[in-house]
């Protein structure tokens, strides 16, 4: 019986058929951080998935790392994508642009690529499709977005029949475990991110998760696959999640909601892409409503299948490398075995996407404002929305504070934002106001 | 611009490349019922999928399907898998033996196959996957398990770095929308199947659903996938769910758990299969304890990537339909380019699951019981399961009838199923005991 381990294996890729002992895949691999030495360690038992060269920044650093053969360290990565034995390169640095160039140098020596750089994918994508195309290669990247959860391949192939019409994802796990504790311990903002930064699920400097920049690759390499649209990262519509108050999210679990920052890409009737990060108020019994911690989750609504959702998680060093690894057992047996294809993920004829303005976006909106002590502030509210054909679902108002002011909440019906706005405009200038506190769009 | 339908072709598969726009891939399809039509609309502006026969019971039935050209209409499923021409396969009649039959008989023919029929690879799959290998065309199934949630090709490619540890599925909506009645407006199970049979997701004779034969047959496909493992269907530990009542529910919900019908396999260090369906008690949070009505989920445990979970509808017109087509695709693009694989779904090397009998499983117990209106009954179901080594982690007793009787449950810790049942012997025996009303497990 073979031990655990080794079943693994061959469940997946029946790499130890009994004629294929003597034969290995010649792997080298960019980056020997968290998710380069959940790789190492994944292929540690198989010897058919043989590391020639790993390149990092620095090979004189001490790596806990049982079996790792410090002579195939390198600290020159054109080392591993120009090794004439190499088969497979694994890239896992992280960054756009010198990551670009060594893929770019890897395709053009014949080696199929895998990565989970969300940035290369989401910026550089098409271009690398295409050398892939020419070069006849695989580039796998199922590791870039939503770490272990299948959703490239599933969203590609296994939906392929389907039109798709949505997808809605919690694709950071940084920010979903601050909302998580803002939830239900009733944390502010900063003591939520604190403790994510002590238990090691925040950065030091937390702004490209926290002000939804990582979101943004990840919403757009998915709009690649799913609508194979091209769309510069840069120009997604973006917030963060910084100015949502305890305060904002008990007033959203009043109302049935909770709040998460979603990354959203629909395809309009129209053609166009309505595409934005930004946190919205979920339903209750939405499914991406109970994703909680540090889980993420992707919501997709195809014209078949209706809704789906992947969910798991989408950072650390196992979940990655479980979705790189898959990648490279799925080049390993194709190299090694004639008969099984390797599945390719490429997007032929992706196109520059046809962006709706954030302005043209219809919503539902939560309106958190403070108002002053004066005879008919609901009045006036309901007039300033009423005037820009607005209309509300829900009012509440929480008490008066000592200082006369209220809190006052609103939540409207579907109106777009550009309404919305007009709304918004009539309402700080009102006398009554004298703050908007928070807006926040409902999925 | 194409029409939002043509993109969805683009998007999948690309079959209307431009060199390739006089190619059609020519499909036989074996059943027009409620799947075989969804799959015939979604191709139906394709003219690259081409129909030309469909084996149906009654070729003279009226049909709502339009552009259905009648000529392609067959009584005689043969003709299908022996047509020359046919390139592909499509079963969708249900059943094992005749399905098995024209199957092989087309692989025998040089017929890719797809199929959405759960009993034929529960029973027959490894025979029908010796036979694809040794012909060299493929036997794909998406469509078997849990609809149109992709699972099939996640499970064997996506995580196929992963040992896998558990799959734990709610796989019926059937009766996964008569547990969310009962749970959601306490109704009793005849009143939730009445609603499910009136609203067309339970059968006139629901047996196979609420009874668990259903998800026998699905979970046995799962653990071919996940472990290798061949499963014999019909020696699955399974218990349905129809001595749930709204009482039952109402405990759990107490207790913090809601009742669905799982369909479990869990591999033991010891390479014992841990197989059963039957209704647990799913705490409020684990993902599967969100999943309502007639949806469908299969959690995942795998060593590299923790848990994940798909989640969608398992059944219906479209959603299975979007699984079959997607096959269809695959299948499709792989023969109209040439440099387009077509991933592989059949297991190499399964071997006869060596079964965990049920006795031997550990679980956690829920038991409601009433007992009789005599002195220490607590003192009586206390030592009982003391005395079997059974710890309790909750004791409720609901209040005392008018006959003197009262409702008490227990929630134990973790034990071995022959533990419980000794307790289980001793409790019944016991003169405080009126009767045993329900024991479940706990997930």
């Amino acid at each position: 019986m073979p031990s655990p381990a080794r079943q693994a294996v061959s469940t997946s890729a029946t790499l130890n058929a009994q004629n294929q002992q003597d034969q290995k895949v010649v792997i080298g691999m960019i980056g020997l951080g968290t998710v380069g030495s959940g790789v190492f360690k994944i292929f540690r038992d198989q010897p058919e998935i043989f590391f020639q060269k790993i390149a990092v920044k620095d090979a004189s650093k001490t790596r806990n790392i049982d079996d790792l053969d410090l002579d195939v360290l390198s600290q020159d990565p054109y080392a591993v994508v120009r090794d004439p034995e190499t088969q497979v390169v694994v890239e896992l640095m992280g960054g756009a642009e010198l990551a670009r160039e060594l893929v770019i140098e890897a395709l053009n020596n014949g080696k199929h690529v895998v990565t989970a750089n969300k940035e290369l994918i989401a910026k550089h994508g098409p271009e690398l499709f295409d050398l892939a195309r020419q070069k006849n290669v695989r580039i796998l990247f199922e590791g870039a977005v939503a770490g272990g959860i299948p959703i490239i391949m599933p969203l590609k192939l296994s939906l392929g029949a389907n039109r798709i019409q949505e997808v809605a994802g919690i694709l950071n796990g940084t920010t979903n475990y601050i909302l998580t504790k803002m939830t239900q311990e009733g944390w502010s903002f900063d003591q939520a991110l604190a403790e994510a930064q002590a238990k090691g699920f925040a950065e030091a400097d937390p702004t490209n998760d926290v002000e939804g920049f990582d979101v943004c690759y990840k919403i757009a390499v998915l709009s690649l696959i799913a609508f194979k649209q091209v769309v510069d990262p840069l120009a997604i519509y973006r917030e963060g999640i910084t100015r949502i108050t305890a305060e904002d999210i008990e007033h959203a679990r009043e109302l049935g909601y909770v709040i998460k920052l979603i990354g959203l890409a629909k395809m309009g009737e129209d053609g166009r892409l309505d595409i934005r990060v930004h946190p919205m108020l979920i339903p209750n019994d939405h499914p991406l409503s109970n994703v909680q911690n540090e889980f993420n989750a992707i919501f997709v609504k195809g014209d078949a299948v209706g809704d789906v959702m992947f969910y798991g998680r989408g950072a650390g060093e196992m979940p990655t490398a479980s979705a790189v690894a898959a990648d490279i057992l799925a080049i390993a047996t194709g190299l090694l075995k004639g008969n099984e294809p390797i599945p390719s993920m490429i997007i032929d004829l992706a196109t520059p996407a046809n962006l709706l303005p954030v302005a043209d976006t219809q919503n539902k909106y939560y309106l958190r404002l403070n108002t002053k002590d004066k005879p008919k502030v609901m009045g006036h509210l309901g007039n300033a929305c009423g005037d820009a054909g607005v209309s509300l679902e829900a009012v509440m108002q929480k008490g008066i504070n000592p200082d006369g002011t209220a809190a006052i909440v609103l939540l409207t019906q579907a109106v777009s934002e550009k309404q919305m706005n007009q709304a918004l405009e009539t309402i700080r200038q009102q006398d009554s106001t004298r703050d908007i506190g928070c807006l926040l769009r409902v999925l």
